[in-house]
């Protein structure tokens, strides 16, 4: 079963913003077993979009557009779409009421361009849109779906996950898919795929392993397709306990969440409490454990010490210390996570300090120079990085070393 | 003159990473006149990426190919061009020392499919790939321009702006275009057109003026295209003045960078430092800072306090007012600021205080109410905002309107 996208509006064209819609619609199309054949981002233009639109009719069976239904006189989107469907226009009711209830609770005089939101092709379903005014529109022609929904994240988010994918499952029958996604870290992508050559070359037919490689992680992902979802469900854990098993030590999660989600779910289980020490990647960390609902359970709060006057303050590291070894170095790494320990009490703290660069390199400590440090009341341990050489690299991979680090202690000493 | 974007590769239509390269790639297209017609992404299929391209040359004068360039079997781009082309293929030279010299510098092995990457159609242009090891190729076809670079974003963006865009600029003897963006807040966008409707109505032909909206913030652009560059940098200079007159009192940027940027110049060139205490935002204020090269000579650090524990020791707040008022009050959030700006002795303190969401509201505080406060030696002051009701939302525009207080703040006592 094949899937397009197509996303309407300048707004992608001209690199205002970033297309994460597309992204995120795509991983939950596979998830249900449709995969996604072409991505296009065309402007408010009835003709490019009709050409799109007529193209994608012709590969897929599933299209899917977001964009160009806001009440200004750019969105043409749905004009195009009664004509290209040869349909008229009819006044939704429904959708009207809801509209006005929007209005009238944000206490806004509605204008005609507000009642017109509520104007549809009248040979298309309508799906109510529960958390903005543009209704989506779905549409059946040729045998295929075409469904037109907003284009603010939020709004598309909640209308496909309760009911555009539910309704799709539905109208093809579509048979069932399980999906068991292990993270793994510290291994590469090849060496990966020889240590479970052997497994992988045993999976039956209908069950396919994926490797989704992402900056020193690694998720494996089978899939299996079948008619009996509880068969499926134990064809797939037994593979997986296979593959576990193989590469135990590279394992991080057995789940397909976050790695700071991992920690905070396992932490909140054990009842562990953690904080941050940052320095070179600036706050990045905490921003990343921070962005999750119930958070606060686990994580206590941290510091960006910037300046090595910081780095004393607040987190207690010697003045000796940095003096003799330097703010990037396994001496000060180590104070830093014992001071963010006790000066926050919590059970864990882990510290990073390092030169993100791209100023700031020597030849003994050049840019992508990381230590990095986990402290429970049992230990602490340091560990040195080299990374690339890019600003926003060496950030990003020192948080997911630094989160990597933290799980693997929780793993060792954990159960 | 009109482009497209073509990204070549499953792991964007599978979901598993985001097209970041597109948006970067349409706005420096914009920025020297090009506009981009449509981004297609395709899967690394010969026929997909051969229709792709036929199309795509008639809509278009200048393709720009991303990815599907990497030394494995599933990169077929390269062959596929050779064949859309009609060319056959040469080992190109320079291609091949370039790889040799990288391989050495890492100490690796090189084998076969790493010699194969150098070769390449032998009708296109090798341009070189100063940071990676596959070549970008440039192609001339029926008078319009065809590029194919890796999909690496640091390789890819290095390429445009060193190499493809003034051979761009150079191939269409594109006429010159001057930009002037400004930034404004706390205004919206229909608001702020009302305010200059008739400087916008009074621009010549040939300046262009656009309205880019951004979550509470909106940059004005005017952009001029003509002739002489000297003439269009003076008028557009007139008309940008004639606006930041006529809405003061919303600019708080007269140029194309982000908020935090602003403020990082700012002090730097006043020699003032900053500090950040961050509840609900959870670093992401000291992590959006903190990207910029050279932000150490202003900000010093911060605290990011969760609990009300850590807003007591780290940032002194008085257990009373936290008792009394509650974490999210405009006396803790002064409290707050005050306690950075003191303890990590900084001239300006900023501290934000909130509900994310979704959980923790109250029906007198309810997810999205935020307190921020700035603090400098002259004054300290807070303000309410209620936003929106998603987690991440309500981090984003706390952030934003955090750094536009400071801003505010700077702008106000600076000159």
């Amino acid at each position: 079963m094949l899937a397009e996208i197509i996303t309407i509006g300048d707004e992608i064209l001209i690199g205002q913003i970033v297309d994460t819609n597309s992204a995120w619609m795509a991983k939950e199309l596979n998830l249900i077993g449709i995969k996604v054949k072409q991505i296009t981002s065309v402007s408010d233009d009835a003709e490019h979009i009709t050409e799109a639109l007529a193209l994608a009719e012709k590969r897929a069976k599933v299209i899917l557009i977001t964009g160009g239904l806001g009440p200004t006189k750019d969105d043409i989107t749905k004009i195009t779409l009664a004509k290209y469907f040869n349909m008229g226009f009819r006044r939704d009711e429904a959708t009207l009421a809801h509209i006005t209830e929007i209005f009238r609770r944000h206490n806004r005089p509605m204008i005609e361009s507000n009642n017109m939101q509520a104007d549809v092709p009248d040979g298309c379903t309508v799906i109510k849109n529960e958390n903005g005014t543009a209704p989506c529109m779905w549409f059946e022609h040729n045998g295929n779906i075409i469904v037109s929904m907003p284009g603010v994240p939020f709004e598309m988010m909640y209308l496909m996950q309760e009911q555009i994918l539910p309704r799709l499952k539905e109208s093809f029958k579509l048979p069932f898919i399980v999906h068991k996604t292990i993270l793994t870290a510290n291994i590469g992508e090849s060496f990966l795929a020889v240590e479970i050559e052997q497994i992988e070359n045993s999976l039956p037919e209908h069950i396919k392993l994926a490797y989704l490689p992402k900056l020193g992680q690694v998720r494996l992902r089978l899939s299996s397709t079948g008619p009996e979802e509880t068969v499926l469900k134990e064809e797939v854990e037994y593979y997986a306990q296979q593959i576990i098993a193989k590469v135990k030590k590279y394992v991080v999660v057995e789940e397909d969440i976050a790695l700071e989600k991992a920690i905070l779910n396992i932490m909140n289980e054990r009842k562990l409490t953690l904080s941050t020490a940052e320095s070179c990647t600036g706050g990045y960390i905490a921003q990343l454990i921070t962005q999750h609902p119930g958070c606060s359970s686990v994580y206590i709060g941290g510091a960006v010490v910037y300046s090595n006057k910081l780095k004393e303050s607040v987190l207690g590291v010697n003045p000796e210390t940095l003096n003799n070894h330097g703010a990037v170095s396994e001496q000060t790494v180590k104070e830093m996570a014992l001071g963010a320990l006790t000066h926050f009490r919590t059970d864990y703290a882990v510290a990073v300090t390092g030169v993100a660069g791209p100023d700031g390199g020597t030849p003994g400590k050049p840019v992508g120079t990381v230590w990095i440090a986990v402290a429970s009341s049992s230990r602490v341990i340091a560990r040195l990085f080299n990374f690339g050489n890019k600003r926003a690299q060496n950030i990003e991979r020192s948080a997911i070393a630094a989160l990597t680090m933290i799980l693997n202690e929780l793993n060792q000493y954990g159960d």
